[in-house]
């Protein structure tokens, strides 16, 4: 098992304000931008713990991560007045598949939580083939596994 | 328990194309959008079985509907080639909160499912309050209800 | 000049509803999603009179048609409860580009108009290259142009 | 003519990265979310120089700042590799409108430019009603006008 990344903060949180428009009439953030800040959060997670995310794994080297499963649970709601601070974190590190664990807070408050699953694919081929995530990687997110 | 509405058709399905814009550099729908077809498809569901929707039970009614838990499943990718038709049903009708079951399609083949959870509340107090869903709703709601 | 394609209207017009997660807390359409109105009518119209758009042009024939310019006029609010029409125009057929003429209405009420400049590239090469509009397309797109 | 704000900097800059879920197909950023960036970078000066913004314009100050007209012009494409840093400054300030002049750059190469006009209305009575800009708030917008 992996140690920490010499120069990196455990564990990893994104920040970002809520903006006027991911706000609905309610005045509060509508239900699908949830799901945007989440993958966001992934994506920066990606990019700060193995110098590369979506577009670097398509583009340069072949192969991309769908995600196969997401669930949000809605804990409290949040405006544009919120800095909304989302922290990433590894719930399950499988053969060719993460689950991210995602919580949102606004100061001590939590906004929302959740688990997203990926699966790392082939996509040079004709069909997505399932592969192994390569072994550089996968020391590099042990760090971030949720003990237990 | 109530029977079907005069006039609608049974299972509700909402159909749009899937945009450019809503597909990403993989050349597939962005996971977030799905979120936005399931909410968009009970948007449409609720003015179709009720005659108001987020926007008339915000401004009209004084009260809301934020959601509480949504869960989706990605059965297989869409593309701007696809035409997307969303089933709506309801899994659960309780006391102050709707179950919503989803199933997107392109012809036969299964897109994504999911299960996304509201609350009936009030908005016109300071705190957002649960109020028992309006009885003449209620009762047009459960001729959706997935049997069982 | 071509004339008008058999069992085509004329002028093009996309209708959609105004969805309650595209308003914002002024709890009218946000700004920015008149674009995506207008883009999105721009992509309907072509799929209908060229019976391909975006998705196909870039992949199936090996160029795009990256947007050089646009410029909108907001004339009248949308809420949720609008039923919006965008009518697609042509205002001009350049060598290699188009200016797409929008105009959105609710009813008679002008909600919106504007228009879009596209150009037509070739992307299979290390940078974008202008190419001249395909005859074929050209030709199904003059009855849209605006007269004058 | 006020003279610049103590403790900020001139022009104001919003600095963030392109995200994989804004680029589309075509693998640049959609063209619509260039007029997200725009938006949400005329949000963010609003907000440092003014201490407010739409959101608490609306809800605390009852006006708002609905945009009458935007341009935009794409000058070369974005990737979710680019950093994005919008300019922000002020082309006109009307008796109860505001001209704002933005230019998208990465690193020294220019993406996009644009003018947004805003007017400020009362969102209190049945109708927007046009008002003046408040004196504190123009007085904190002058040192950002485009001398000439």
């Amino acid at each position: 098992m992996a140690g920490p990344i010499a120069g990196k903060a455990y564990p990893f949180v994104e920040t970002r304000r809520v903006r006027w428009g991911e706000a609905d009439p309610a005045r509060i953030a509508y239900t699908p931008r949830f799901l945007d800040y989440a993958m966001e959060a992934i994506e920066s997670f990606l990019t700060d713990r193995l110098g590369a995310s979506f577009y670097e794994f398509n583009m340069d080297h072949g192969w991309g991560t769908p995600f196969v499963q997401v669930e949000l649970n809605f804990r409290s709601p949040l405006t544009p007045r919120d800095m909304l601070a989302t922290e990433v974190r590894i719930a399950r590190l499988g053969g060719s598949s993460v689950t991210f664990a995602v919580t949102g807070r606004v100061g001590d408050r939590v906004s929302y939580d959740g688990r997203l699953v990926c699966a790392f694919v082939d996509t040079t081929g004709p069909a997505l083939k399932p592969i192994a995530i390569p072994p550089r990687y996968r020391e590099r997110l042990e760090p971030d596994l949720i003990p237990g």
